[in-house]
Order: C-alpha cells, then sequence, then structure tokens
C-alpha cells in the first residue's frame, strides 16, 4: 500500500514537473517556470542580510545602543531633532519633503536620501564626502542648519548628563578607556543602520526564481538596462556606487554644483552619487533638490538629461513596472522606537 | 583712389563672405562653414592652457626644478629610473609597453597612464587612490617594485646631497624654512606637470571652429555620444573624471579589482577610473592592465563589456574616425630635457 502511494505520489509529481505548473489540479495555475535572467543576475546583486563593516563590527549591544541614539532628540541644540526626524524608519527611511526642516525651521539644500541600505554605499551624502555611515552619522548632528550642536564638546556633556547611558555605552564599547563619546554615538548608531536592510521581491529574483517578478516587470528590467539606466544604476543598490554628472547630455539648471562645491575643481561641477533605486517608489520626492515630486517625471527627466535618446513613453512605461519591484519589507521589529535611558 | 581701393576690398569680402568661401578664386575651395554642434560642446569641453592648482600655484621657479626632477634618475633605488623612464614626455606620456618595468625590471600589475592633461583629472592612478598629481608624483618614488626608494628621508639625502638643487629649491619655495624636501620636489614636479597640456583640432572645434573636424569626423563625435560611450567618457579629458565597473553589461575576467583591492568594500570592486581618451590612438596598449594592443580592439570590447548592445562594425568605423582627432600637440620646448644640477 505504501508503495502503491509513492508510485502515485511520483507519478504525480513527474506530470506536474513536466507541465512546468506547481499547484494541484484544482487551484488556480501557478505561472510556468521562468528562470531568472542571467544578464539581469550580472548587473545587479541581491542585497545583503547586513552591511558588514571590518572596522565597526556589529553587535547585539552597539545595536541596542545605536537605535535608542538614533530616536534621541537631546543632541540637537533645541532638543527637537533625531535621526528619524529626516530619515522617518516606519516611512522608508526618509521624511517624503523636498529638503528637511532642521534647527529652527531652517531648510537643507539637498533632500534627505533614504537610510535604508544606506550603509552598502561606496560613501555617504550626495557629494560623497564622508566614506561610511559612521562618519556620516556626525554630520548632521554639528550641521548649524540641522541639529546644530557647536562640537563634540558639547555632543559628550549632552551625553554623559544622561546616567542611563553609561552603561549602555560601556556595554557597547567594553574595551574603550571612556565609552561615553561623540566618536562610540557614531559607531553605535552606524552599527545599527548597518541592520537597515529591506531585501524585495526583486532580490528572490535574483537569487534565481525568476517567477517572483511578472512577464511586464522581467521586461521592465530589461528595458532599465537596454535604456542605458544601469550604466549608472547598477549592484546590489542600483546606484550609490559611482559619481555621474547631472545633465549629461542635456546641461541641467541647478545652482548646487555637487562635488564641484566639494573639491573646487571644475572637473567635479554638477557630480552628484548616483542615488540607489532601492524603495524608490516610497521615498519621493526626487533629485539631489527634492524638485520633482513624481517618479515617472524624474524617470522621464532621467531620459532626457542623462541618456543620449530620450525614453519613449513605452520605455517609461516599462521602466515604472520593474522600480515598485525594488520596494522593500521595512524591518518592523528592528526597527521598533525603544525606551530612552 | 583709397576710397575705391577700399569700396574695391569690401566687395571682394562681402562676396566672399556670402560665397562661405575663405581662399581667394585661385585656390582649392575651403570646406563650407559648418558650426560646432552644440550637443558636443556641452558634452566635451576645450583643454585649458594650464591646469591651475589653487594649493600649488604654477611659478617659473617651481617649473624649472619640476622639469628636472621629473627627468633625474637620481632619486631611485638603483640610480636608473625616473618619472620619464614610465612616462616618456616625447612619447605622448607614456612607454607604449603594457606594464612597466621599474627597479631591477620587475613589472607593475597595471599599465602607465600618460602624465599629458593628468593634472586635470579627478583624482590620480588607475584606482584613484590619489588626489592630485603632487599627491601621485611621490607614489612611484617609495614604491619597491617602480623606483624603490625606502623611505622620504632617504629621498631627502639624495637631493641634499646634490649641491646645485639647493638654489633651485629656494627660488621655487622662498617661504619654506626648509626648501628641500620630498614634499616640495612633488610640489615641484606637479607645478611642471600642470603645463602638459596637448590641445588638439578637436579643442578648435569645440571652441567654435566646426570646420575643423571632417563630416565624418563630426559623425564619429555623435556616434561616440549615441552609442552611450559619452556616459563615462565625457568632459575635457573624455574620461578622468569617474569611476565606473569595468565589466558593466558583460563580466570581464580580470585578478585586478581594482577599487575593491583598494577599499576592501565589495562593492567597489572591478571599479577603476574612467582612462581620459586624449592622446587615445598615441597611447597604447590598452586597459587597467595594458592587455589589448590595438585600439579598435578595444573599442569593441568596450561595446562587448560596457554597453548595453555591442557596437556594429559601422560604430567601431566612426569612433575610429573621431579618435585621433584627440591626438594632440606636444609642447617640444615645454618638454625640453635640461642640463641637470
Amino acid at each position: 500500500m505504501k508503495m502503491i502511494d509513492s508510485l502515485f505520489c511520483m507519478a504525480i509529481l513527474l506530470s506536474l514537473a513536466a507541465s512546468g505548473c506547481g499547484g494541484g489540479s484544482s487551484e488556480p495555475a501557478a505561472p510556468a517556470y521562468q528562470p531568472t535572467n542571467p544578464q539581469h543576475q550580472a548587473m545587479f546583486q541581491p542585497l545583503p542580510k547586513v552591511m558588514a563593516s571590518e572596522s565597526n563590527p556589529i553587535t547585539e549591544a552597539k545595536v541596542t545602543l545605536g537605535r535608542m541614539l538614533y530616536y534621541d532628540t537631546r543632541f540637537s541644540k533645541n532638543g527637537d531633532i533625531s535621526c528619524n526626524s529626516c530619515h522617518l524608519l516606519d516611512q522608508f527611511g526618509d521624511d517624503g519633503k523636498p529638503t528637511s526642516p532642521g534647527h529652527d525651521g531652517q531648510l537643507g539644500v539637498r533632500n534627505s536620501p533614504t537610510v535604508y541600505n544606506a550603509a552598502a554605499q561606496f560613501a555617504q551624502f550626495w557629494d560623497g564626502r564622508e566614506p561610511d555611515v559612521e562618519a556620516q552619522a556626525k554630520g548632521p548632528v554639528l550641521n548649524p542648519v540641522e541639529m546644530s550642536m557647536p562640537d563634540a564638546t558639547a555632543v559628550n556633556k549632552v551625553l554623559k548628563g544622561i546616567p542611563g547611558y553609561a552603561p549602555l555605552f560601556a556595554a557597547a564599547f567594553p574595551d574603550a578607556k571612556t565609552p561615553v563619546s561623540f566618536d562610540n554615538m557614531a559607531l553605535a548608531i552606524g552599527a545599527f543602520e548597518r541592520g537597515l536592510v529591506t531585501p524585495s521581491k526583486f532580490d528572490f529574483y535574483l537569487k534565481g526564481n525568476g517567477t517572483k517578478l511578472s512577464a511586464e516587470e522581467r521586461a521592465g528590467v530589461t528595458t532599465f538596462i537596454e535604456a542605458g539606466c544601469s550604466t549608472c544604476h547598477m549592484g546590489p543598490l542600483l546606484g550609490g556606487n559611482m559619481f555621474q554628472k547631472m545633465g549629461l547630455i542635456k546641461p541641467y539648471e541647478t545652482a548646487d554644483k555637487g562635488r564641484g562645491d566639494l573639491t573646487g575643481n571644475e572637473i567635479d561641477n554638477y557630480f552628484f552619487k548616483v542615488p540607489m533605486l532601492r524603495n524608490i517608489a516610497e521615498t519621493g520626492p526626487y533629485l539631489h533638490d527634492g524638485s520633482i515630486a513624481s517618479l515617472e517625471d524624474t524617470v522621464r527627466l532621467m531620459g532626457e538629461h542623462q541618456l543620449a535618446k530620450p525614453l519613449t513613453d513605452a520605455q517609461v512605461a516599462s521602466i515604472m513596472t520593474f522600480l515598485p519591484t525594488l520596494t522593500g519589507e521595512i524591518p518592523t521589529e528592528y526597527i521598533a522606537m525603544p525606551e530612552l535611558p
């Protein structure tokens, strides 16, 4: 009886495999098996589970502390701004505004980028002026139009004035002579941010399950590559690994010279870090100045200013079908706002 | 009589202007006036006269000293290698070898790039590890497989052991406490290199004289843009202002991970500085490892590995028509080997 069952079962399985059907005959037919396009796999890569760093190993104690510091408004001049004020963890890591209000409501000049997956980038900030999220974390704290603390000493004073932080810093930095410090604050926030990864169905697709994307979405990936978008938006983040000139083909009117303003070299004028496209459908408005509200308009604008041939309506539509597959899952438990000391 | 002469002259000029002819009627007809294509002017820019630096102003005394140091073999371990050994100023600034022999004939792993126009790049070396030519100049001196000096102190000792250099360093660095130093050597070499500019007929074309390029050459520029080459090879140098992945579309077999080897970050693997195309027809062999001898093969290889669609034979031919217009004039007088102290 058992033997007969097994044979029967195997026959069913073989028949299913031959038909390419993964479901039972009474259920709606699952899509036919579709291998992942090797060109797509070569161009993009799945996100890692965490974005590790040799110089700042991730530990539970650092992440616990970093998560608190990320939400803590007390080391801003008016005590009202935290990392999460502009990079909202429950809103795909940014604030949805063209530029963000900082100290006394002052607006910055560049759009706040999402913090999700940001640690895997080759450099931080729109102009790439810091090498990693640890160095990045210090910038807004001391920026006069953001959190506006006068200097590292002032931040240290705030941290030391909150007794509950002392044991948490000690646990996170057991070998440090003075665990509570601005430097270690940045390391803890960085360690926390290295876990802010948002895998999406595009990752399952890249790992080999081609069926995870519909035929239209797969075609969108091909359109994206063939139109030239992936010359700059490639790799695991679809961006975040190079600088490129804004207005490459057709000059783009912007007062912001990007890296040129940073280095003072004319050759760097209008170069910006190519932004990642992970969660792009949820992280508008777009461009370095947040001046474009619609993703579709942004895609069209990229075609006009960055590509040798402007995108056709069909190409824009196809790319717009693909981009939402990059919207990932927010790690709700990991980001839950903790009780602060 | 004078009046008649003037009127006669004006009539001739008007007639010449109307016919678009710049020569007399007895000479062969000059090509019809052709404005420079504005798209070409937006994408590329003419070379500057000198590549200035705020942190290292060019002075005659520095250039005089830098030119000597550039040719001086005495600060290599065996006394047989100078900057000019690998970057030959009378051979378009490189040595025409895949990789260059250094100390005791050891070969480096990367192709020696041309020194001409190099100072205008956004970063130096194939992996961009130094920001400017002044910092670059120190690298080969201390590299064990290149000039192989043990350290800066040893270089200082050599420099101080040549009494004729003392007044030259003093003139070049009048405010320095100790003018003769490895640091100042690098500044002087850098100042000299900032004058190594090679304008070509492409620059006259970009400045507005469209007739400077033939119809085929102008078509080649358009092919270069439309095929996507200028996404990375743009600006005054047609490169030298960004990093890009080698094997962007189709992986390229190379043991050298470029910036990945420098930073240790996986996201930087196979990224190299996009090489300048100024004088490209004269500076083979090509690629970071000098593995491709022919420029045409390199263009085809770029099409295969870097572009969404491989180049057609007609596109390759058109681009090959354009590239030699980037071969510039070597500033013979400026680079003449001086008598060394």
